[in-house]
């Protein structure tokens, strides 16, 4: 697969303030946070996707030698800075949630330890990938639940933003809970299931739309979705399909029909009726049309007889919210003083962009049920036993506080790269999308439906344990106050 | 430069599709158009991008060995239709306008003469390219011209859809008016200016601000653009700027500040009236945060007094609107009774869904004064003579109607393409990139203020000569009534 793994895809300013760093001698350890401020799309939840993505383009990050003849020729950087960057590569230990986790703002998803050059140079990688696949695996996470889990495709890659842009979204919409994608080479390169059969220009070719669908399913018997609203879906569309199709059931197959056009529900409805009434109950209705959560879930509230849908632009570009608000900011660093790590944490006049400070572990606390209660930051080394009662902290409001008591207390952050090398070995693709997309399908199970509602659903607690509060009220009252 | 160009990139339905094709001997000529149905962003035009990016992939665009293996593991494909794909490459005609042209809904943008089988694997790999592009170029246009003009640097990458999608979304936004780019790959690949100085963490990471700005300013003495917001930008920021570049102006150098959060609008004005009393009128001002171009033009309209401009996100997903509504239709096919080509049309419920019949060209006249007056619809082989009167027709509404003299009539569509092979040679990235910037720059001069309005622009006309307007009758008359 096409992967871009050239060092230079970063920006400009972390070269020259590396290129600073490195001749100030300033390149010490650090610690940094990937972490999201709000859930897109004015949702509940979230779905973490692209850390696996970025652990194979990090572990291939260099510069090329025509890279480094490349940033010769800004005539801003020494020789010296240049031999460095021709050793460059990442040296540090990078920790993660698993793929497909359920994720929430404010927790670290990826925590970089490295050197400073080495994290600064990672900022953009880590969040183009990691911000681009998450909005698409929570996008389609959300269509998969307005449809009622019904089976989804994706058909996007004609809208998508650029070709990578397409196979991206095609391996981050498998995560959220897409069943297949029209786009072949995704399909080749990460083993989802292709899918797909006619469009209206099949329909069109063909000298009548009975010929059309006839010659389909003599050749693909086992697979014939006609496409029934090229004319016209009730007095043409459907009536074909019923004879084409009821020729494929004499000989043992089945078959499906599909619109793309007017109103589905109605639609729908009369379709249903008409293919019963001929006596093909079996015969599955698929639709498609800018389909978005919202639509598709009034769709399903109207009782429309759908069986599954097609999405395409709005599954793959995220519709109006194009982006996911993933941020990478320095948590830690060595403090050459006292020979240790030290917290680190960004101040803002907006408190929504104040950081948490230090070295941090999430975990997700349980009830007896295995339903997800809250999530909680803490320090590096602290543990939270289960069945124990602890107090936790709002991490912006200082008086909203609540204890618990957790049945099941669950690390979220595992070390996956040591020393820049994986800790574990790289599955093939098409494996770890399916484990990517089950985490993602059993961790929703743990959540209350509440969370999960597409329009106003409820705040899930992410709060901070005592300790870490702690640290985060020293280090303002040393730093500001 | 990575490139996409497995011929699998393509719909899984197109394969479907083309055995039936191949199977019926049902392989004719046929001619395709893409264009589009809106403006985006309800603006009043668009500008064309990415069709330079097609021409590369199309010229390249193979199934390998490892592609073809995989189709046949799908097990509906037949060996014959899998010898012929093995072959596959496109020996078509492709015409298409200069990249940076100042486009319209409903004129044809990308205009494909080939067989049925190479004309439909293209089609999702011409929307892919031109629709992310042009959407991309069309942002960045609106936010250049909202600005005045002032230099615009695109910093986008961390946001962007996917690692392609920053570089295509780069490439777009050089076209589309961007001055350079923090993408530091795509300054390589594209020969784009890469642009960028320092971010907070530089600050955050020496002990002082003001130490910091030094810091920067001696390795950096050309190019100091301090960032004034990390503590507080009146008291503190502002200040160590003109301290720190105080002494580079001592020192025969200039610099200029950059700020990234506040109110942009107070701030700038308080910033400049500092520098200015301290002696430095010649200090710029540079902003940046979530930047649109609606924000854009209410801080310009403030009188705020800002050199330039950094945006990312927004200008490199396209913000709320993330999809360029680019279709690909068939214009016209080869009839085997007659023996020749014959317009083809879609119809549709929807009239806006409706296409214009046939092989066309686009035509812009000109006023005396160089003015676009209309751009114009016609059959492949009418010209339309400078100084002569014509009739024109709205493409949709009947009675529509207005006559018009042109001192200068400009046939947009070239032959790009012939049998597959480039009509002219490729230029370098760097070279093709500035001549479709110079386009859509000096292009949009040729339109009225009214057409390039932010919010409520004037509508600009497309509309069809008499004789494509008889053919779109007839057809309807033949086909529908």
């Amino acid at each position: 697969m096409n992967m871009i793994t050239s060092a230079l895809f970063t920006d400009f300013y972390e070269l020259t303030m590396a290129q600073g760093y490195w001749k100030d001698n300033m390149n010490q350890e650090v610690v940094f946070d990937m972490f999201f401020r709000r859930n897109p799309f004015n949702g509940g939840f979230s779905i973490l996707a692209g850390n696996e993505t970025l652990m194979d383009v990090i572990t291939n990050f260099r510069f090329s030698e025509d890279d480094i003849k490349y940033l010769a020729d800004q005539k801003i950087f020494e020789q010296g800075f240049l031999d460095y960057l021709k050793d460059f590569h990442f040296t540090g230990d990078l920790y993660t949630m698993d793929e497909g986790t359920v994720i929430f703002p404010q927790e670290p998803l990826v925590r970089i330890h490295a050197n400073l050059i080495e994290a600064q140079i990672l900022e953009a990688l880590v969040l183009n990938h990691v911000n681009f696949q998450s909005l698409i695996a929570t996008k389609t996470a959300r269509i998969w639940l307005a449809s009622k889990k019904a089976p989804i495709m994706e058909f996007g890659l004609r809208r998508a933003q650029g070709p990578d842009g397409g196979m991206s979204a095609t391996r981050a919409s498998y995560i959220g809970g897409a069943a297949g994608t029209s786009n072949t080479l995704a399909g080749k390169e990460y083993g989802i299931p292709v899918m797909g059969t006619m469009a209206h220009s099949w329909i069109m070719s063909h000298s009548s739309e009975l010929e059309a669908f006839r010659d389909y399913a003599k050749i693909y018997p086992q697979n014939s979705v006609f496409l029934i609203d090229t004319y016209d879906t009730l007095k043409s569309g459907i009536k074909n399909a019923i004879i084409a199709g009821g020729e494929l059931v004499e000989k043992g197959y089945n078959f499906g029909v599909r619109l793309d056009s007017g109103d589905i529900s109605y639609l729908t409805r009369e379709v249903r009726k008409e293919l019963d009434r001929a006596g093909y109950p079996q015969a599955k209705i698929s639709v498609s049309n800018e389909l978005t959560e919202e639509i598709i879930t009034t769709l399903v509230a109207s009782g429309a007889p759908i069986n599954s849908w097609g999405v395409g632009t709005h599954m793959v570009t995220g519709g109006n919210e194009s982006s996911f608000t993933g941020v990478y900011k320095l948590a830690a660093r060595h403090d050459k003083a006292t020979n240790q790590m030290v917290p680190a944490m960004k101040f803002s006049d907006n408190p929504a962009k104040t950081t948490n400070p230090g070295i941090k572990n999430v975990y997700r606390l349980y009830d007896e049920n295995g339903m997800a209660l809250a999530d909680i930051l803490s320090l590096e080394n602290e543990t939270l036993e289960e069945g124990k009662e602890y107090r936790y902290y709002h991490p912006m409001v200082d008086y909203r506080q609540f204890t618990c008591k957790a049945a099941k207390v669950e690390p979220l952050l595992k070390k996956r790269l040591e020393k820049g090398q994986r800790v574990t070995p790289r599955l093939p693709d098409s494996e770890q999308l399916k484990i990517s997309r089950t985490t993602m399908q059993s961790q929703l199970e743990s959540f209350d439906e509440s969370y999960k509602r597409i329009l106003n659903p409820h705040i899930y607690k992410v709060s901070l344990t005592e300790k870490l509060m702690e640290l985060k009220k020293d280090f303002i009252e040393k730093n500001i106050r």
